[in-house]
């Protein structure tokens, strides 16, 4: 959220307060993902943001707090993106950029998602939360499947609805720990979720109606 | 390895030490699987197995020695399985055979594939030998690919054989991860194996040269 310094004079002491929140907020979680969250303490990321340990405290009391908060975050976010109303799904290219923006999500929180089982040994609430994401992913990616064949665009039998959802999420849920673990490279580029659409259109292409669709969401062209 | 009592007492002290060193590297995998490699210390799995802390640290000085030599296990174990002569894959049960095996394999030292980013970031040289694992893993499963193709099983255009394989692969590494996070229940079943190999087929049989073959790979019969 930017403010205009107006604002910020404006909302004094306790608006401070809200952006030192957000800022260690972020920094926790590049942090944890850089650098995995068992390796990072309160204590760094107070000297990573340049406040003293009590500031962080003032705000999150201990590490699991913040990790609480991170996972509200996203939770908030995928909830938000599942919740759009897919009748604006008209063409392949609305599916492509749907797909990316998970891959881009599922980046700037990986640590939630590659850190989890150790994760969940010290946060068994967090298991509960990961659960309900996985399900709500699997939920949402069914029904886009189902608006891509009301629209004619797929033709996938029931029986078949329910296996390929579950592997298109999973490509979705892994391409990123997949890219980390197929190269030295552990930093991620724009390129690799341009391959993973790719990859997801692997596992479409044999349900399309046409040709034309398969090439029209890879290309970014109008489906 | 089991030993008659008659050879224990031929071998002795030497061979007892040679059994602890089986034994901790069992325990050490298990309590790492279990409760995260993290929250295990050389202590623990000393106390596990009922031994002084001191006669583990004789096998292993530092628990990265542990893991380091239970990784050399595991890549062992999927070299000798990978150089198999694909020669005596006749049928597709073969295969359904091949892939269940991968997921045991993954089962029995899933900490590995379920913590690295942890570990990489505390021992740098996993993330190579993990890179390694996973171009060799593709590389095989595009040999597999070739040969079910040559035997006239599927059928599979050359533009469409790495990204099969590459998703082939991401099904089979991560599905035990994926069991864990789709319910509360972190033990994985024989039964979740089965249905990952389900998954493996609805993958494959967009390519599968008759109708017969997708039904035969699940069902377990002759193919």
């Amino acid at each position: 959220m930017r403010e205009t310094a107006g604002k910020q004079a404006q909302y004094g002491a306790g608006e401070r307060r809200v952006k030192t929140r957000d800022r260690i907020l972020q920094a926790a979680r590049e942090l944890f993902n850089e650098q995995g969250e068992a390796h990072v303490t309160l204590a760094h990321i107070g000297e990573h943001l340049g406040i003293s340990e009590g500031n962080v405290w003032y705000h999150f009391r201990t590490k699991h707090d913040l990790i609480l908060a991170l996972f509200a975050e996203v939770q908030q976010r995928v909830k938000a993106q599942q919740q759009r109303d897919l009748s604006h799904l008209r063409q392949l290219s609305d599916v492509r950029d749907m797909f990316v923006e998970e891959f881009h999500l599922m980046w700037e929180y990986r640590f939630l998602f590659q850190d989890h089982v150790d994760l969940i040994v010290t946060l068994p609430e967090l298991h509960e939360q990961l659960v309900e994401i996985t399900m709500q992913g699997h939920a949402y990616i069914k029904r886009v499947l189902a608006r891509l064949c009301l629209i004619g665009l797929l033709q996938i039998k029931n029986s078949e609805m329910d296996p390929l959802a579950t592997n298109i999420w999973i490509i979705n849920r892994y391409w990123i720990d997949y890219c980390q673990t197929r190269s030295k490279q552990r930093q991620v580029t724009e390129q690799d979720f341009q391959e993973g659409m790719q990859q997801i259109r692997t596992l479409l292409l044999p349900y399309f109606t046409s040709g034309l669709g398969g090439r029209t969401l890879m290309n970014g062209e109008a489906g």
